[in-house]
């Protein structure tokens, strides 16, 4: 007799038989005793299709009117959803990310949630609803709508049960849970009963693309327990919970990687401390992700910094380093695509010294050449080619034993 | 150096192309030194489509969710209009109902507008931006998505023109005016310089479908001079005015037809005029829009009442009479369906008697039965068999002397 939120991605309301066949779930849930609060994201491939027709206006179409665009995605599959619920003999309400209180930053594309007024939603609960509310976005003060950026659907959800005291949040998607690593392309790759926060905060940061990492870290911050489960299946899924939880903790327990990583460097930058300032606020202002930074003062003159960004940000962060370029007077920028980022992540590593030597060794051993290197309290990231990552994933995947089944103990 | 509102329909914004080339002759106006508030209906067939998916959910899917569903298609449609305009250098911002100021009565699937709070367009044009806004849809007090219902997107471009003081309003659609009848069936109908408010209230009401009954309604009592042109061409359209303006009548100024008209009877009705009062708000009260209404007191028990509704609302009428039915106490209710109803319209119909008698003979003398007639001041309407239909109407086009050219004055 909980409360309970459920997210479904778009795979998992791809189709009209899909969305019934998702309220029929819902509905066996809610006949638990449960109060259900339902998050969806846009049918199947709607918000790539809606990119593709601004794109076929304008190469670089406004940020604004994109979200004005995409965000009728969540309302089209939650009203249908509704209607699927009602069908099956539940009340229940769609709500717009307006409608449900969602307060966001007033930045376009990719907006935080600032707060949520849960009174629309906890009406409507007190009413024996079912609330189907849209991923994916907000509001801002002036009445803007804004999109939390792709993935937001999830970060919707985990708000919501945060907000609303939810006795969990069930993100449905189209796997059963979170794996050692990539199952479709490391074969040896294992379904985990249990990761902590951290950890999948950083596989979420790397590529897993089970989770949206800001809707990890809202459930880290809010202890809200998060489980990953598959809405095709009735397989336990992956639960997501505090790390004192666990009762043991392997020192890796995933390899991630993703492609498309481009790294930018920045020659014969004068005043390097300054300038590196002055470089990474110009690119934050134009919201260009910015993830491995190296500085690297080779010598009297010839100081440099790489970094890394997506491919797709490579244009962004070129304007902002042109626009900077007379204000700082460094001598030119270079930059290489086609790159790809692997990681090695878990809790133990803490306590356990020699896991990055590990690392490099069994790369270097199987020819894999480290472009560039970062290291958190539980990850290590190396840069390589892109052809090499799959290599360099299965290799490591072996190194740290993540092949062999664990004695791993259920945290439910 | 005016302001203008300008609504272009479905088939004007149903691709890519056409939506570029829309902003580009809203760009056109501008550079005339005008301010622009633009509304669009969904692109093309969308909104049948998502009608079509409600469907395929429920056969009766609830209106509030419908109304959450199909606004999603003017959302669309305005935000890549926004987005063309944009990209021909123009500033301009789309705007929902709801970010429009347009508030609503609470009913869904045909709301009513009740005021326009034009705080947020007047900022926007004062900033120089040409307001992109959705047709079809505004807001309830309580924050509740409505829409005005099936062709309302010209009801709010004429509601907005009236609330901006727009000096004319615009209705862009894949017609080149208001003709004497309709071209696609009547192949001599010709294009109307000018109709007045009340003629085109008629014809709109008959089925003309140029423009939506209520926003003449609307054009009429805010006194917006509305013209209707063709966003292909650049052909002078048909100009909507007061009667005053318009230099002479014909006695007949059009014929209008349509289908899917049922004719219900409520047989053996006592207590015959305190019965019709719960008959007729009953089927009000569930939005069943009542047309022709014949009562016909037969004998001393057997009273009885005629009406006529769309076939769709048909179900729903017999649901509200099925209903009242103990607590009336009539007799049984028998319909018929596949009817067509064919009216004549002309302000000049007031002074010139015998407009009626002339209408039956034709009719009559062409083997046409009648089944109902209904009158007012400027109209004249008969139901008859949908397979009469097209010929009756091209008779009294013919007999009224609407297929030759008259001598009337431009209005403009």
């Amino acid at each position: 007799m909980g409360r309970i939120v459920q997210k479904y991605g778009g795979s998992s309301v791809a189709t009209i038989e899909k969305i019934i066949r998702v309220a029929e779930r819902i509905k066996r849930t809610a006949k638990e005793g449960h109060e259900m609060v339902v998050v969806v994201s846009a049918m199947g491939d709607t918000t790539d299709e809606l990119l593709g027709m601004a794109k076929s206006i304008s190469l670089n179409p406004d940020k604004r009117e994109l979200d004005m665009l995409l965000t009728t995605g969540e309302q089209v599959s939650s009203a249908l959803l509704a209607m699927a619920l009602q069908e099956t003999g539940e009340k229940a309400v769609s709500l717009t990310g307006w409608q449900a209180g969602i307060r966001t930053e007033s930045v376009h594309g990719n907006a935080r949630i600032l707060q949520i007024d849960t009174k629309r939603i906890e009406e409507e609960l007190a009413e024996g609803k079912i609330v189907v509310v849209t991923g994916f976005q907000g509001v801002t003060e002036a009445g803007e709508i804004t999109a939390l950026g792709r993935g937001g659907s999830d970060t919707t959800a985990v708000a919501l049960a945060a907000a609303l005291h939810a006795d969990r949040c069930e993100i449905y998607t189209d796997v059963t849970g979170v794996f050692t690593s990539d199952p479709r392309w490391i074969k040896k790759a294992r379904k985990l009963p249990a990761v902590s926060y951290d950890e999948m905060i950083e596989m979420a940061h790397l590529g897993a693309q089970v989770l949206h990492p800001r809707s990890v870290e809202f459930a880290k911050n809010f202890r809200v327990p998060l489980v990953v489960r598959s809405s095709m299946s009735d397989e336990e899924g992956t639960w997501i919970v505090e790390e004192e939880k666990m009762e043991k903790n392997l020192i890796v327990r995933g390899v991630a990687f993703e492609k498309n990583i481009t790294r930018i460097t920045v020659h014969g930058l004068p005043d390097v401390m300054e300038n590196l300032s002055a470089i990474f606020t110009g690119l934050a202002r134009e919201n260009v992700d910015v993830d491995i930074i190296i500085q690297n003062v080779s010598g009297e003159t010839e100081n440099q910094v790489s970094f890394s960004v997506k491919d797709d940000q490579l244009n962004d962060a070129l304007a902002v380093l042109e626009k900077l370029r007379g204000e700082l007077g460094f001598k030119n920028v270079e930059w290489e695509s086609g790159l790809a980022k692997v990681s090695i992540v878990g809790s133990g590593m803490v306590s356990n010294p020699g896991v990055a030597a590990k690392m490099f060794s069994t790369l270097a051993e199987n020819g894999i050449f480290i472009k560039m290197i970062s290291t958190s309290e539980i990850k290590i990231s190396v840069v390589v080619d892109e052809e090499q990552m799959i290599r360099a994933a299965e290799t490591l995947h072996q190194a740290f034993g993540l092949d062999r089944a664990e004695r791993e103990v259920k945290t439910k």
